[in-house]
């Protein structure tokens, strides 16, 4: 199957074989893309995608998504790269400092708060500026940003990623009615099951959160495997009239209110 | 490509080559799939169906598709003629006697209304509960009913197809919070762009409605053509993890409040 | 206080002291309200209601609420009885025949199910008829019509009773566009808490729901006391401006995900 | 009438009598409340507040809304001011220095982003932190800001204030569910007509806008009045179960999707 065949694209966040990302990259890779791959210096070091992007032939690119210089530097080389415009971007990108930090909701560092929203949400805003200003997006291209149901329901302990998720939702319809009459771009965000990723593994009790998740998921939880079948198909031709929509993969969670399965947890607590 | 390479289903409603599920169906052979159409005895009259089934080497069973028995009659052929169960289900059924008879929403016929629920939404209640007790559907099989944005927001002239779709619309949620667990089946409506279709005529305004759609949609009204290209990734196995969601496809109508295009009509208005 | 001083109203479904009905004709008297109590013969002779009646001095009409003669003599003696048009209508009628045969959804009977919907949705539009044919409603009169959170995501045991509640959900959509620009007149749904009334206990493992709700809900559930609070502001002048909203009321449920009070269980469980 | 009897609370952001904040304060005095007032040092300079709040014997207490100091100091003279805790808040705070000075969504200058974000959305987590680490409001408290449909659907010329409202509201359901179990502390959002206020001046197109969506809805425009007349019902002990949710007050707006008014302009146009 070759869904991106002589399709080019940028691809953020991946960090190691559990990212979302990571699954993304290889997927496209082996739909017939090329890919230009990027996250921020610290986690270059951290993880194994250079060996990844030895191995592919893409070439990486160092950037802190909270940079405008890097940003444009990004989208230069890759466009240098690639020999011109391309067709696709893949946002993953989110951090909480006060997440890390253990600061509850109630009690937020306000300076924390700040960059969770630079990293996770307004890093989206910047780069599709940094897409737009340069025309690097060819017609009908696409950039997909992931997401998390938190956006819209409060979810004990994601604490302020649901309001950078909120705002990165925000963002996507914003632009996307810019994007869309200028250059026939569309832009969507993916929310995912709760996935066992290095960066879900910050969130408290990510374990009962999956555990539960999967319970009340007529498909059970999607993977970051199915994740990566599914951003796929939004690169792809086949969707190109779908724009400003949060689309949820997620094994039916967001559709549900009580699942027999949940119900049977309910037996047993007796 | 071969998007659906071995892949076999169920295609219902395809009147003539303006129908959505005609552009489905031609889609999904093109991609590597059989397929069985459907239709009434009096659409299959009245359109091409045939000439395309005999073109493409496609059996046609004409359904009632209020008919438990005519479903029942339906899915057994298929399943006959695929040498067991199958992959997905297009249903694409909707009429309303009340908008046929200019019947205002304010005063309509209901012996009309039960006509409208039965054809346009219990058919599909119908339809899955008839491939269910029949372990018609492979495991991680998809069915997919199409719909209109008029299910959430009120349309002029739309009448009681609009309470129809809604009906359609939980259904969909209803019978794959069931058909999930018990063979990981999805089910899920696609909310096209207004479209040019012959069933599309019959709508009061139809023209004007499509005129101010496309203003309204940042990437422009989605056409048959682009809703059988984004069926067929449904169909696929890129999308299994996907289920019990109303998508839009239609150009972002349905995350626009207000456009640019649109705007510049209310100048021209002074 | 009397919030509803001089208004006068009709309010259906008030079986016994645990309707929400019940509750809402207590409140809106007590609030200044006039009303007239509507319910089927046989619930008449099931509850207490005449008592009810007596005691306040309200006219009760028996009225089939699938019949539009019923219906029409309905609001043709609360005219009579109020000497001209009236300003509030509660709609609080539901009842599923597969609910009560245990009939599960994949296995509807379809019979029953067009009861379902024409008891529990169809009534909606047949009583909004009678009234507006008969401009029975004066300028900025209200409609409320109860339903519940299954219109939008799956709740296993609601059955086909989530379907009937979309249906009136759009309804109120469809007829509020109309009712509204015609004569001022708005329309709502209020999305309650599950409650212990006498129809809640036919639901399958009702007391589960309710404990399920109460911990997903930051306030807990929303009594039957606390709604009829809620609806006669929605019968009041305070609230002119909002219609054809589906209201929650509910404690938060509709916006939770996942609380603390519920990730409590899951530490239970072990 | 005196719906507040006996309620106690403080009203952010009323400038002068075209605001729906300074429309808010009347109606709650009206109704038997006692109101603490509170804006900018500039914009109680430019306003006639004070000449309100000498009238009506309420305390005016400056305050920058993005300064923790500046909230924590108006929280403790709140208390002092009522002795002891208080029953409401109202948070109608927004200003885009993007918007003031003609920055186009896609070339946004982001230092104005982040102010945009602080002023109309972060200051209301700030606000309930200084409430909530102070236990200032009472029980069955109720807390209400105000915002625009924009965070939801995308309308040209609003640009950031869009991605502003989406955080705000994200914050009204993050919050929510943490002050709900905590103090029974409700907090939802009123997503209000487009109002000719001061503020909405701003907005490129406002008149336009005015009359679109005035024509977009079945009611027409909800005005500054009738925004105070629900706001109160949502400050009295009548919602008490209404939480984390955001609330139209729109005249139906936010359900239509086209309306016979609309349809109207259309044929004009030719």
């Amino acid at each position: 199957m070759e869904l991106l065949k002589g399709k080019k694209g940028i691809i953020t966040g991946a960090l190691n074989d559990k990212s979302i990302a990571w699954k993304v990259a290889e997927r496209a890779i082996a739909e017939g893309a090329e890919v230009v791959l990027t996250n921020t210096p610290l986690s270059l070091r951290m993880g194994g995608l250079q060996a990844f992007a030895d191995a592919h032939g893409c070439p990486v690119v160092a950037a802190d998504a909270t940079s405008l210089d890097d940003l444009g530097t990004l989208v230069d080389q890759a466009m240098e790269h690639f020999g011109g415009p391309f067709d696709f971007v893949l946002h993953s990108i989110g951090m909480s400092p006060n997440v890390r930090k253990n600061r509850p909701y109630e009690a937020l560092d306000y300076n924390y708060l700040g960059k969770t929203l630079d990293i996770s949400a307004l890093s989206f805003h910047k780069l599709l500026h940094s897409l737009y200003t340069r025309d690097a997006l060819r017609e009908w291209g696409s950039v997909v940003a992931l997401t998390y149901i938190a956006a819209e329901r409060a979810f004990v302990g994601y604490n302020d990623m649901a309001d950078a998720k909120a705002l990165l939702q925000s963002i996507t319809r914003s632009f996307g009615a810019i994007y869309g009459p200028a250059r026939h771009v569309r832009i969507n965000t993916v929310s995912q099951s709760p996935t066992a990723t290095t960066a879900g593994q910050g969130i408290a009790g990510m374990e009962q959160m999956l555990h539960y998740a999967d319970r009340m998921s007529p498909l059970g939880n999607a993977t970051a495997d199915d994740c990566a079948d599914y951003i796929v198909t939004l690169f792809s031709d086949y969707t190109r009239k779908v724009t400003m929509q949060n689309l949820y993969h997620d094994g039916g969670f967001s559709s549900v209110g009580l699942t027999a399965a949940q119900v049977a947890t309910f037996t047993e607590e007796k």
